[in-house]
């Protein structure tokens, strides 16, 4: 199996994409001057934009994709681009190792206050095209991600993390987001609950193979790429699947051993053994197996359509997700 | 005149405002550990309620209160939590000067998260209702809130604030939400626009008289009631109307003297000369001029509704605004 390019799968919608590309823009004109500059900065670090892709194909193998499937790809986009701003709070006070600049504050404060900003402008959106059942899924979704980051935060600084637990959490923060698009893409073009629910729960499993992945680079990725060192969740006392089972195939004491290592704070020295420790425990292995019978999962889902362009794309798309190296 | 008391301004919603309270500790319930600890954190600060006593006085001045009323005042109490949760992100890290530690770090991420969920449960409980003329509203306020926001943070690097931009901005980030809770309230019982847009320029009025005595207070408040010492804008770099004013009244030399002494970081000593030299150019009593202007201008809104108890309350409530000592 050859692991697919994001732009040979984008083919199906890629007159559409650019489409979106613009209409994204449009949404985040404003006339406050640092709002302005905010946006500029974000919308010059392009991402993958995996969720409005999703939305798109989810929408061109259900018919013809229209304003209203648009209007979702922007949503999701914006309130995606709030959560990471968000996320920046965070990230950029443990770069500095707890202790920010004053200059690191006043991000702290426009992260904040833009990340409200893109979240409501996406809302609002949603209001002004009368969108009213991507309003109920989108404000559930936004509920269930803060809920899965605060039960991960808290679960962090308790380290007792076990597996359900984890997909609970990677479940609430990562696959509710991937699953509304595929739901909001789907709900655009038709009203087929067969259909819809089928994307809906494709967009879940795709989202949990996502971050099992996600959670397997941070031990084995290629750091160069990635452009941060591996062992990061290490760093931040996040338990992850991969120890999580590493830490089940050893006895007590040295499972001990090793989150009392997790919790003094590990030093570079040390998060190599760890990472050696869940390596040598096949806790790659395990995860790696799990992110394949979700992405199988992901697969069974499409069955209910026929063929077309589009599935080939959301097909192509599992496989890129468990089989990135970065 | 009497400075009102709010607890007789309460008097003619007492009933509706207990039946509130149950109402908004329900909506705040949640299944994950950390966000019940945080919400009964929440709860046990009891503020003002200033914005739910608006939705439902303003709803009582038009008929009957109603489950629709009540919905309002969740949401936009919600609302207004997530935006002091959000807040204490900057608030924590300026008690510290720039150096907060791993813990109060800790804390920037729980609020940012509380904040989000806060925000995604009031606004599901719009949806929920199908209440979506009050999402339109509540939405547009949240971006003007984080525009206003981000327009005097940005503002406040540069110093540069004008009298027409300060308007702009406490419209914006205050005004703005008690402006909705009017709308919305009278939204709730009938849909005579006339009167809607009465009490919805009437909370826009209130507002403003509400933040220009709120940075009045901070120039010559009781610092003992509030907590917390005089001067917090001067060292936050926060240009308020007092400034505005009292920086006119000087030649340019004096006036750059003073911004210097503000952008370079007042101490205790320098915030007290600044003060004074507030006092002194009558920045205060114009402030307090300009606050009356826009309280008088207030209760001429109420002219169109005839006479009631909610209606004398809404009145004194203006006069509690602008005579409160903290």
């Amino acid at each position: 199996m050859i692991t697919s390019n994001l732009s040979e799968l984008v083919i199906p919608i890629k007159a559409e994409l650019s489409c979106f590309d613009e209409k994204f823009k449009k949404s985040m004109k404003s006339k406050v001057g640092i709002v302005e500059l905010v946006t500029r900065f974000i919308l010059h670090q392009k991402g993958k934009k995996i969720r409005p892709i999703l939305v798109l194909l989810s929408a061109k193998i259900c018919g013809e994709i229209n304003e209203r499937t648009y209007r979702g790809a922007t949503l999701v986009e914006l309130l995606h681009t709030a959560t990471l701003v968000h996320d920046d709070v965070v990230d950029n006070a443990e770069q500095r190792r707890g202790f920010p600049s004053i200059n690191a504050i006043w991000k702290n404060k426009i992260a904040v206050l833009m990340g409200d900003y893109l979240l409501s402008r996406g809302l609002m959106q949603a209001v002004e095209g009368e969108d009213y059942d991507f309003l109920r899924t989108i404000t559930s979704t936004v509920k269930r991600m803060a809920e899965g980051e605060l039960l991960q935060t808290s679960k962090t600084r308790k380290l007792n993390i076990d597996e359900p637990t984890y997909y609970k959490i990677i479940s609430d923060k990562t696959a509710s987001l991937l699953s509304t698009c595929c739901e909001i893409g789907a709900r655009s073009i038709l009203d087929n609950e067969d259909k819809i629910i089928a994307m809906r729960d494709y967009g879940e499993f795709l989202g949990v193979a996502f971050q099992i992945k996600d959670d397997i680079l941070d031990y084995v990725g290629k750091s160069s790429i990635i452009g941060k060192p591996l062992g990061g969740d290490i760093k931040e006392k996040k338990i992850t699947l991969p120890l999580i089972y590493a830490l089940k195939q050893v006895e007590r004491p040295e499972s001990q051993r090793i989150i009392k290592i997790i919790k003094s704070g590990a030093d570079s020295k040390k998060v190599n053994e760890i990472i050696e420790f869940v390596v040598n425990q096949k806790g790659i292995e395990y995860a790696e197996k799990m992110a394949a019978e979700y992405a199988a999962k992901a697969k069974e889902c499409l069955s209910i359509f026929s063929e077309s362009e589009s599935k080939s794309a959301l097909t192509s798309l599992v496989d890129f997700v468990v089989e990135r190296k970065n």
